[in-house]
């Protein structure tokens, strides 16, 4: 762990040390030495996970390293929120294709900004060359705890009856992906051409805060640590929205062996609350077929989605992050989506696949 | 962390189900869910070490892949068996050019095979696209666990008077990486024209047991974790020597404020004992000087290096491993190396960086 242990300490061992305070009960050991030492509260449990984020795959070259830094931690954080679990610390490994201080200083600035945020210090990490032609690759692990008697939601823990919420507003950072390759003319790349004026059109007609919220959402994401602690008391199984609604939704109705439906007109409504004049558009069902998908396919949003049953329903709808009930389980399988009361229709299954192009 | 969930499942979801019965106390949940759960036993501390390794960094294209997982894994449990930890598992960032089936099965079963050897499951990972000209980079983080009064060995801990040991034969994995350089007629682009005759003069004469013993160190280490968890009641300070003696004993004498003196002798004798011809060759003091380098310098061995008090020696020499007492500590600061009894000399302050060129 100590190979180019002066750049991790140059860059990430002082903002650590006023972070490390703050944990100090939990934190014996940080950066620094081979392995780092926590103390684990009697009576929980420890929650584990891990991300990497590739430069050219999960970000632009040229996007801002310290929101790069920031967002590394967020969606590994967001795994620990889909959990119920609160965070205790992180490591980093940094594979790089050379010391660019100016970049480090940067994303180290942005990273420890989110981390002190959330109460969840780096304790470990290391600096290795990705080769002189390689990529900029980041690995986060997060370790996380909840009491004992909550052991996370297990997606398999889903019932028949119970209704199926998201926080946030799920697409967003679909949407701002989109304005991502129209800033760099490169929309035309990920669709085909009778898409292609169809989006342009929309994006030309986005309003501005809708326009900052999307960017805000692909770009310096929050997971949801609060909403997830919350519902510990109320949901049966819940996943991070990472890969997209269709995809993770996938993964609960798999493991409950249930089938779920999900209000398109919910989703639609979700949008036109955040453009009420979109309603007066010429285009407006076009435009919101766009903007379901976005939802629908879109990864990248670190939003929360679960299930729980109907009698927690006036509790749910008053926690944070405005939480939007879009359907509901039922026997059966598969993710179907429901439309002005008529037969459901199955939806693809399809999720944010980072190997495939970004399709649309 | 469920992108390339099939993939994931797929080479690493069966051999961990086996693993994680083995551990099914600690492990409440593995891989597949959007964190692991673990249940740390009442009165352990948690170490957390990790590290990353580079494909034309850290091993070759054409190296194993199964020896490549295997040594993976193991330069991470050096960091726990470095801090007398035992494991509890591991999560794993894979980041790949593109998904090569008989490459993931091969590394997916060295990795497990080690793993299983430890008992140390798989509890977490994620495998993404390194973009298609990137490099191999595998992250492994590990935890371990090691009774409360254990807080692990400060490197700060060092006393003036303590005796200073290494386990094993450290200097064997850059030995190994010569090899490996000449293998590939690659010898002459890490060192200068001088050396490179002296050098190939050396391999060309090498027994063929220590060729093998150089080949296994450098390609597949095993941690010393049964002899760090031995060192519990005996060592003060301890490090592994995954960069080198000098550079990883340099991080105990900064953090002791103390000095340390490396028997040049013993570790000549050292290397006699393996290759006893050695003193007939007319070439000895030479060939000896490179054997020593490699130990002194040599990044890649996965031995520890630890201080004691010398009413422990007995003890100690009885361990696993045939620990080597190579030196002591006293007041000052640096590293010295003492040879036939004479005024000893400041060692150069090079240790092993992957950012930089071998040089040797």
């Amino acid at each position: 762990m100590l190979v180019e242990f002066d750049l991790i300490q140059r860059h990430f061992g002082l903002p650590f040390y006023s972070l490390g305070q703050s944990n100090s009960a939990t934190v014996l050991t940080g950066i620094g030495d081979d392995c780092a030492v926590l103390k684990i509260p009697l009576n929980q449990l420890t929650f584990v996970s891990t991300d990497t984020l590739v430069e050219g795959v999960h970000f632009f070259k040229e996007d801002s390293p310290s929101l790069i830094g920031w967002k590394s931690l967020a969606c590994n954080l967001s795994d620990l929120a889909a959990c119920g679990a609160m965070p205790l610390g992180f490591t980093l490994n940094l594979s790089l294709p050379g010391v660019d201080e100016n970049w480090l200083i940067e994303f180290s600035k942005g990273l420890l900004w989110y981390a002190k945020q959330e109460n969840c210090p780096l304790v470990g990490g290391d600096t290795t060359s990705a080769g002189l032609n390689g990529n900029k690759t980041i690995s986060i692990t997060v370790l996380g705890q909840a009491p004992s008697g909550h052991g996370g939601f297990h997606r398999s823990l889903a019932n028949a009856g119970d209704d199926l919420w998201v926080s946030g507003r799920p697409g967003l950072a679909r949407l701002g992906l989109l304005i991502e390759y129209q800033n760099r003319d490169q929309l035309g790349l990920f669709c085909s051409p009778s898409k292609l004026s169809e989006l342009q059109s929309l994006l030309s007609v986005l309003p501005v805060e809708l326009r900052a919220c999307a960017t805000q959402a692909l770009q310096q994401p929050e997971a949801r640590l609060v909403l997830g602690k919350s519902l510990r008391s109320f949901a049966k199984a819940c996943v991070d929205l990472s890969d997209g609604l269709i995809g993770d939704l996938g993964h609960i109705v798999q493991s409950s062996a249930l089938r779920a439906n999900v209000s398109l007109d919910v989703i639609q409504a979700m949008w036109l609350r955040f453009w009420p004049d979109l309603a007066q558009n010429h285009n407006c069902e076009s435009f919101l077929k766009i903007l379901v998908e976005c939802t629908l396919q879109g990864g990248d949003d670190y939003e929360l989605c679960w299930t729980a049953s109907p009698i927690h329903r006036n509790l749910i709808q008053k926690l944070e992050s405005s939480p939007l009930r879009i359907g509901s389980l039922a026997s059966g399988q598969g993710v179907w989506l429901t439309q002005n009361g008529h037969e459901s229709t199955l939806a693809p299954s399809h999720s944010y696949n980072h190997f495939a192009e970004l399709t649309f």
